[in-house]
């Protein structure tokens, strides 16, 4: 099942994606989609009343999609987890993950404008499986144990300014949390329909050039592996992203390191959950998004 | 004005403390103190309604104190802010602040027990002057407009797993983030009590001997600073917490390395802030805080 979130920015309605491509609105069983209704067997809730048919359809064309979780209680990132990633950087490849975090407040929707933030000339991209807590994980037995807590998974933009990330401190954060840096979704796809975590492909272009394109099989640690892990030091609540790190092909790895600038546009894709598209533009003082 | 929350953790009730130490319920005015209430003039309300006698008196002897904001968006720390606390630990002083993050999910009440996580054996303490926000702060244009956008101060223990945080990667997230780890308050403290935010005495007693005794005088980069630079970054939101960095007499920095164990008491002070104390416990499987 394809859960979304559908309208103006901070007016979001919940929404279905069904096999047929149609827009179910999921009002009916939800005012939102966010950590509570996740932990409250939210998508089983949503696919009873869709096998119902209770779910009027959504006839709004040109509706703005939004992230499919609303507000996440915080986001945690992976860095160089993908050995070709590392190669490209120039980094180690870690013997333990690699955790950060960036603002939950830089989660936008999809297809919304990046901001590159003031004095940027290092704004880059970074396409990666995003995985959405479903069930409280804290103190795990075991990975196994670990998938269990997945409410489903989207394709994050871990944005990331360069400068910020690496030159400024050896504290990554700062970098990635610039305003709009994690474009989220265009959906919540529930684990039923990703059989395999670890066989997908993603590929990032940017203004139309090929320019990453991994597959979660070469992941050093696993999805399954990176949620047990977390849960040993930190508490994953529902609602919580887990960002798991991107594959070769970022422009801190390439030659001539071509980032990002006012005008570019990049898109990204993930099997079998969708792409999405934003296009870059300068922060300026007066935006209020 | 001291503004705090009373009541089991999930269900404090907001509340003011007079001057001459009378505790009052802060309902009639809000349900929450959270970024909207500061955000919508919150404290000038609350004040209007003290200096009209309209909230009643609360009168629960042994309330329990929550922390002084519900469900800060974000909790930003600034690491090495103190001269002589980076020489302890044996780091440059920074040209830049050094900035990260912890899960806002570990900011508790100031007397909670704190968790010692399963299989730690460098748990340390930080005390730390907090910033709470009380206005969006957004590529501002100067540290002087920078105070502008504080609703307030409180004591901050940014409690600090150190093997987690400095031996098992580079970035420091990890070890600042585990369950419980950030208690805050007892009181939200409103600025017009603290006429200079740069010469507060800070102080942290373990079991009864002091270990810490610094001035923020002492911080490299003052409050206003900090919030002008991030806000140059990232934005600031109402109800988030800035994190200001901690004085030497950290056990990472003593001889010894006295870490804390089961059953030891953590006393923190700040000049018109109050104090808190914590026990600290092991963490156990089956705990649900």
């Amino acid at each position: 099942m394809k859960l979304l979130r559908v309208g103006p920015a901070g007016h979001e309605v919940p929404a279905v994606l069904t096999e047929d491509g149609r827009l179910l609105d999921l009002s009916p069983v939800t005012v939102e989609i966010d950590g509570r209704f996740l932990a409250e067997d939210g998508a089983a809730r949503a696919r009873a009343a869709l096998e119902q048919g209770r779910l009027p359809e959504l006839t709004a064309p040109g509706l703005r999609v939004g992230a499919p979780v609303a507000r996440p209680g915080k986001v945690v990132c992976i860095g160089l987890n993908y050995r070709d990633h590392a190669r490209e950087t120039n980094a180690a490849v870690p013997t333990r993950p690699v955790v950060f975090m960036k603002d939950p407040g830089t989660v936008v929707g999809p297809y919304d404008r990046v901001q590159i933030p003031r004095g940027s000339v290092k704004t880059d991209w970074e396409v990666e499986l995003a995985v959405v807590i479903g069930r409280r994980a804290r103190y795990l037995d075991s990975p196994e144990e670990a998938l269990g807590c997945v409410a489903g998974y989207a394709i994050s933009n871990d944005v990331s300014e360069r400068e910020f990330q690496l030159e400024y401190s050896g504290q990554w954060d700062l970098g990635k949390s610039c305003e709009t840096f994690n474009p989220l979704g265009p959906w919540l796809v529930t684990p039923d329909e990703i059989t395999d975590p670890q066989r997908l492909r993603l590929t990032t272009e940017v203004n139309g050039v090929r320019r990453q394109h991994g597959t979660t099989a070469d992941m050093i640690f696993d999805v399954a592996y990176l949620l047990w892990y977390l849960s040993q030091y930190l508490v994953l609540e529902p609602g919580d992203v887990v960002n798991t790190g991107t594959p070769a092909g970022v422009a801190l790895g390439l030659p001539g390191q071509p980032y990002l600038r006012p005008g570019d546009t990049v898109e990204l894709g993930i099997d079998g959950l969708g792409s999405q598209r934003q296009t870059f533009a300068a922060a300026r003082k007066e935006d209020r998004p």
